[in-house]
């Protein structure tokens, strides 16, 4: 952030009175521009015991696979964005089964949330950012080509917890950085 | 916004290629700037039985009695927020015991958690946004002054949990608008 969003002056970084963190303030007009955390919402669709997955379209991980998940919108509910984001990426209706893992990844400022969510029929297909939606039998999920740690981990969680059938919410932290020059490292725990 | 926080000039708002929703885009560098929900995290801090509200000295409802809880800040995460938050307002160090609600406020864009929270020692105190902290039986709860809905709401599921010492995660939405003219009436259910 190098301007004022509400009047168009440079702003500058530093404590604002009463508070306690550095945050963009403007030279002009004092008005003061908090940033924080956005929530990726998503879903793990099953339709008879298999788990459907997207494979991406658009970077970054172009080509692996993913839940479908995206960007939480102003004006919904986590559950309202993880079945819209269902529908959008994976083109499947789904009833959601409740918060399955929610998983803070603080070094780029996200917190991850991914529902159960059963599929009310079998019917799916690519949306604009994918290139294809499979449904996966639990042995035999792509694991080399998972596109995102937090989609990692809530697969593994899901294939352990599916064999006893219980399925408690799960909440974790994810803090290594990811590499740019090695993609594929970065998306093991 | 009105203003490009990349180059400072003005911004549009238009439905970007391959989105489907109005975003701000500026007009110069196309710069296309996202607005997401914000998380409020905070706890419902307890001692011996007792559960410890703030009464808030800070607007809006300067004056009313809130659980402590505030913005989650960038590089943090959820406990850590509602954990900061309680320091911060309640002067109160505490031991989280899972998450307990999460209440969609999506009129005003925003997901509020509550953890449930044990003190770890009897002291507290009124943090710079707090006019007095204090420890209530459950029979004694300030109902009348209550800051908010999801706060209310908060304490009305754990006052029943409490009877049965059982805390379910519960998820819930408020949705109605919070009325100016009759903060009273506003946080009501």
């Amino acid at each position: 952030m190098k301007f004022c969003s509400s009047c168009g002056h440079p702003v500058e970084s530093r404590i604002p009175a009463g508070d306690n963190r550095p945050r963009y303030v403007c030279q002009q007009c004092e008005t003061i521009h908090y940033q924080n955390p956005r929530i990726v919402a998503g879903t793990v669709p099953t339709w008879e015991g298999k788990i459907l997955l997207c494979r991406r379209a658009i970077e970054p991980r172009y080509g692996y696979w993913t839940l479908p998940a995206g960007f939480m919108e102003n004006s919904e509910t986590t559950e309202e964005a993880a079945s819209r984001e269902t529908l959008e990426e994976a083109m499947a209706h789904v009833e959601l089964a409740g918060l399955y893992t929610m998983i803070h990844v603080p070094h780029i400022d996200q917190v991850h949330m991914f529902y159960r969510a059963h599929m009310t029929e079998a019917r799916f297909g690519a949306g604009d950012e994918t290139l294809e939606a499979e449904l996966f039998e639990l042995d035999r999920i792509p694991w080399d080509e998972i596109s995102f740690p937090t989609v990692r981990r809530t697969l593994e969680h899901f294939v352990e917890d599916f064999q006893r059938n219980e399925f408690p919410l799960r909440i974790s932290d994810i803090r290594h950085r990811l590499k740019p020059s090695d993609p594929q490292k970065s998306s093991s725990r």
